[in-house]
């Protein structure tokens, strides 16, 4: 994804252009929401680089749904304080079909309130080590989560996380680790201790890359303005 | 779908199987509930049909999300009392990313109110010969329109159609002609006077067919038992 844009902001600025993203998403994961920021030596309308950028994005399955002129200072992942990710599981027996692609098929059963009372404990600010990559680049293995909400809506369960920033698979280990609460091998209890062992072994395999989406993404000031806000329910779908 | 479907009954069959759907849907467009009914001439559970029929139609996107044993006489075509279809538009001016042949894109503003009140006196029993494809097969252009809902959430515009069945086309020429209304170039009252032509030149243009996805078909008594209802909001997606 990364790579058609910068090839369309290419076409535009006659010369390569490096983006950068707020969020990450690896191969297979969808975003809805992404922030990229390109330094462009052009002057242009915000109005007129998303036009001409979608142009030259064609016929790849990415948009520019908004644009906005930002401070020099301004950088879509430095400046960024928070991430909203939406991972989704369809449990029932048969494929998905609809949804193929879009989410984690689980055929086993859940207890999604019990994944919910094991997710839980991980709000806050803790070292999530359990639940880091090895690839992970960050300095710190400290997050602070501030939502991971799990809920049930006929076939499909849904995992909200919020946080500022997070881990390399971070969200993907916790839902793996989760789903082994879901389907009965774990206790909710061990959810927790599995936190406090930072031990990534300790955890559950990373869930596929196809049941994540990246929802939103939160700036103070918003440089698309309120109501262009691209935070977590705010954001559309597209 | 309908010959991936009756490819893999015969397969279990071990001989050809015609099938017979619920709904109607053309190339393009999507059913999240459609019902089919087979005649085998060997005893099967419904579960154990549910599953060779899916192990069958793999890798096609096509699942059976649940099977019922049912009397002779029934037939998925002629006893379904109710049938749901929703329309989505993605009203934007960026093309659809991840919503890609799952919506009709309308760049220009739309004004979902105004096609709401449109939509209104298409209720109740009336000759639909205006919204009626030319290869219609029906014998009375007489349809009951039970539902005809236009809302908006964000860029996305949404459509109901419920009727105990629909004319061909007949969904798609309707939101082909709403869409006049939404983007200004018909005052709404344009729309009775339309259905009152029982013409189909009178009428807009066919919506395309990537919108559309049958989402409930209604039967009395439902061989899925309640729990089992495909009808409309009670269905899910996948």
């Amino acid at each position: 994804m990364q790579q058609v844009f910068e090839q369309a902001a290419a076409r535009i600025a006659g010369a390569p252009v490096s983006s950068i993203c707020a969020g990450r998403t690896d191969a297979g994961v969808h975003a809805q929401a992404q922030v990229a920021h390109i330094d462009l030596a052009r002057n242009i309308t915000a109005n007129s680089l998303a036009a001409a950028l979608n142009y030259h994005l064609k016929p790849h399955p990415v948009v520019v749904r908004q644009a906005a002129i930002v401070p020099a200072e301004f950088s879509a992942r430095f400046s960024a304080i928070g991430r909203a990710y939406r991972y989704t599981i369809l449990n029932r027996r048969a494929r998905p079909a609809l949804l193929l692609n879009r989410v984690w098929h689980v055929p086993a059963p859940l207890d999604a309130q019990a994944m919910a009372q094991a997710a839980a404990p991980l709000l806050g600010r803790h070292d999530f080590s359990s639940f880091r990559a090895a690839s992970c680049q960050a300095k710190s293995p400290l997050r602070t989560l501030d939502r991971l909400d799990v809920e049930r809506s006929g076939e499909t369960i849904t995992i909200i996380a919020e946080a500022r920033s997070f881990l390399h698979h971070q969200v993907r280990n916790m839902v793996g680790t989760l789903r082994l609460v879901g389907d009965g091998r774990w206790p909710p209890e061990r959810m927790a201790q599995t936190l406090a062992a930072c031990d990534r072994r300790q955890a559950g395999p990373t869930a596929p890359p196809e049941g994540l989406t990246l929802t939103g993404v939160r700036y103070l000031p918003d440089p698309f303005g309120t109501s262009g806000s691209t935070f977590a329910e705010n954001s559309g779908v597209g």
